[in-house]
This record gives C-alpha cells, structure tokens and sequence, in this order.
C-alpha cells in the first residue's frame, strides 16, 4: 500500500481539520498515506469504538493521540487518564501532552511547572499499566503563558528524567523546537535516554499572523532548515512516523484532498531526503 | 532631584514613542527620573551634539542607547562603529545589539548565528577602544525570524565568553527571558562571569495582539512575576540603572505625561520592592 518516499509520512489530523476521523482515514487509504496521527475530540464524535475498528480495518498505523495535558484545568487527573484509556484502545504508542500554559490570573510560572511535573509522576503509573507512553511536547516559549510552560526541549527532558523512558517521553516538532541554540545537542540527548516518542514536522511563518497559534505553515511555506533538524533527530536513533502537524487558517479552508496532495509531495522533496538512512517504515 | 523608590528607574525613549529626546528629557526631570535611555533615531532626529549636551546639563545617567545589530544588512560594519561613537558621545555605558534575524529568502539559521558571533568579534575592539560595553540582548524566540536569532541568555553569554567582559556583555529584558526554564541559572552565571551591561523591565501579555512586537505591556498588565527575576538580577551583583522600555499601541498612543506616572507607580509598587537590597542610586 505504501507509496515510495512517503513510507514514514503520517498524517497529523488536525491538518485537515474539517475532516472527521472516517474522512481522514479514507482520505489516507486514497493518497497512499500508512500512518495517522489522531485527535480525541474526532475521535469522540464518531465514537471511540467504531474508530478504533476503522482504523484496524484500514491497517493504518496511529502515530500519537493528542492531546492530554492542561494540568491547571479543575478535571485534569481523570481526563488525562481517560485520554491514556483511549490511546490504548486506539492502538497509539504513545499520548502527546500539551501540559497548559498558567491558571487564569496566576503569574506564578515556578509553581505552575512544579505542578506540572507533579501530574506527571501522578500519571506515569497508569500511563506504564495501559501500555501508553507520555509524550511531553515542549512548545515554543510564545504560548508559555496561555498553553504550554514546558518551553525547551532540554526541560521536558529534565522533567521526563525522573521516570522510565517507556512511560515518560517527549515528542519533537520543528515549529515549536527550531529556534533553539541548544536543540540538536538535545535531541542528541533524548537519543541516549531513550526518549523519543514521536517527530512531527511543520514550519514557521517568518510574519506571524495576528492567531499566533496558526503560525505554523507547510514545509517549505516558512523558515526552517530541516536537514539540521532531520538530520539530528535520525542521529538521535528514531526511525518511527514522521506526522505533518499544521495549524493554518488556510490550509484549514483548502480542499483537504489537495492539502493531501501538497503534504506529500513536500514531504517527499523536502523531509524524507533528509532523513538518513533513505526513508523506510517504522519496524514495528 | 531623584524621587524616593525610583531612584534606579531609567525611562527607556521608545516608551514614549512620541516624544523627541528634548521632550523626553524635560518628562524625566518634569517627573523626577534620574536617568534615560536613548534611541539613535530621535537621537539624530535632534542632532548628536545638541542631544549630549541636553543631558549633561540635565545631570540625566544614560543608561543605555538603543541599538546597533542587525548584521544581515548591508552596510552593518559601518553602521555599528558610527552606533558605537554615538554611544560614547552621549556617555551611554552600553550599546544594545538587536542581531537581527534570518536574511531575506534565507533558512540557514547556523550560517546566521556563526555570521553574528563574528560580527561582534569584528566590532568588540573597537567598542573597547570607544569606552562602550555591547550589550547583547537575547530576544524572545518568536522574533528570531525577523529580529534577532540571540534567543536565550545562556546563548549570549556563550556568544560574548571569547571577549573581555568590559566590552562584550548581556542585556537582560524580562520581556525577553521571563519564560526560559533556565533564566535564573544564567542571570547568577552572568553575575558571576561580569556579563550584566543592563536590566529591562516590561511585562508579557497573555493575549499577543496581532503585531507580536507590540506584545509588551506596563509591569502589573500581563503574566511576568518580577519577584524571581528581580531577585536573581540583584543577586548577580547589578546594582545599575532598571530601564521600562515598552512597545505597545495604546502606550503609545496615550498621553506621555500619563505615561510616566503610570511608570514611576508600577516601578515603585512591583520592581524597587523586590530589587533586594533596596532602591538605590548607582555608583558611578
């Protein structure tokens, strides 16, 4: 089923956000796409069990499940762990968490980061007994007030040490990661602890728009050098799913089949060249 | 003249945008702040010479003139020495470095940085012979981009180690660096290695407006808890001026006169409180 040079592709779903889980999964089986990433609210609407069956059917591979995470929000120990339940029952190898930005009205960053490594030792336990691995996103530092204090890579992995590698762990993705001095010297480093989890890709506006949560681009689209960046996370051992994870009001208005079309071809010109050893599927 | 609890305060030109440095000048002494920092473009606007003398017979403390940098422009080395000369003229301690960010059409982010590291090397010498320290602002990551791909604190002083801490060292802007996990680990690394030309204060908004440069707000109005900043920038050994430098429309659209007020209050109710030991006026 795969296609040549797109074997590691997966397709993040929120990419192509006006389609539902059954579109999506269509939608990979007609452009050759071996890999979905999947998002809970999707999955929720066409109901858990029929998703989890369609995907088995279509002999899809589910790179991640987003997102758990938003430690500040009342709820977030029982919703983190029905998000790791579901994850599970999706056949995902790991749940990406978005870990939330500060509470309303808080300007205490120290003590929102000591809870939030506090909720994770709270639900590596149970994310280890389903099977599931954490998959801590670090998020560039212009969201650390309002969605993510988890801002570098080098402190999710500080806050991932405590735990064993198959439970706690930390997804890559290019647009939040790219401007960081220190990022390959880190991915190098979650090479040698065993700690990634996933690599998402997807670029950077060089003029953000006035959304800066919809700053992120198609390859290409931006500024951001993926050999550097490929390079390092294929020094760093990983040779799993690569997902293309974009947040873009025009990309989101597009026909998704020719967003498809697009993905793939960029994918292919300018992800997979510079993913050494040559693009294959993940062995799993 | 100087005013009990604001007597570090330093008002940073660009906050009252609208203002020329004669009216400037006239609002610190009008409001009983001690010392300013300057812009090169208002600067020129009134003429180098009539501007040094403006503040000498005000008795003002320049804390610092903004800014040289942007390296990827043609024309920077010269641009930078006549920045530097300026700075000297007017008795400015330090130059700010904005870096710039990624050339036009450009990805190679390494290529950049090494080119910036370079130019500072090229303009050290000559920032030496002049008396004027360059101080290196590291920049949130979001402009890196567009503005400035100096992006962490640990990376400027990584970047000014090879130079003689008189003549190369670090702006620190709370604006910039509130979000950095590592923020306080490098503030006391730059007390220690004698890196601090210069603190800024300003706060962060929750919501950024739609221009992210405009993203910065009166100290009290967005999420940064000055306490820990404050603190490790007084336990690093600073002792100097605490500049506001404010970009944001409404600011700049309000009144200056209001503006200052509003300033000097904030100051003395969140900044001067936790710059521990006490307010007081540099010595030098």
């Amino acid at each position: 089923m795969s296609t040549p040079g797109i074997t590691r592709l997966s397709l993040n779903q929120r990419t192509v956000r006006r389609w539902g889980v059954r579109e999506a999964i269509e939608g990979c089986l007609r452009h050759g796409i071996d890999a979905i990433g999947l998002w809970r609210e999707p999955v929720a609407d066409l109901g858990l069990t029929v998703s989890a069956a369609l995907i088995k059917d279509a002999a899809l591979r589910v790179s991640s499940v987003c997102r758990g995470g938003f430690f500040a929000q009342p709820g977030w120990l029982d919703d983190n762990r029905a998000a790791i339940d579901e994850a599970a029952t999706l056949g995902a190898p790991c749940l990406v968490l978005v870990v939330g930005g500060l509470p309303d009205g808080d300007r205490d960053l120290i003590a929102t980061r000591a809870h939030m490594s506090d909720a994770i030792a709270a639900l590596a336990p149970y994310a280890a007994d389903a099977g599931v691995r954490l998959a801590l996103e670090p998020m560039h530092p212009m969201y650390c007030a309002d969605r993510g204090v988890l801002c570098t890579l080098g402190q999710a992995l500080d806050v991932a040490a405590p735990h064993p590698p198959d439970s706690v762990a930390v997804m890559l993705d290019t647009f939040h990661l790219w401007w960081d001095p220190d990022v390959r010297a880190q991915i190098a480093r979650a090479g040698r602890e065993r700690r990634v989890a996933g690599f998402q890709v997807g670029d950077f506006l060089r003029e953000l728009p006035a959304d800066v949560l919809l700053g992120r681009a198609m390859m290409g689209d931006g500024v951001i050098d993926f050999g550097p960046l490929c390079g390092a996370v294929t020094a760093a051992g990983y040779t799993g799913d690569v997902e293309v994870e974009i947040f873009n009001a025009d990309i989101w208005a597009a026909d998704p089949n020719d967003v498809l079309a697009v993905m793939k071809e960029r994918y292919a010109s300018l992800i997979a060249p510079v993913l050494h050893p040559a693009d294959r599927p993940p062995a799993r």
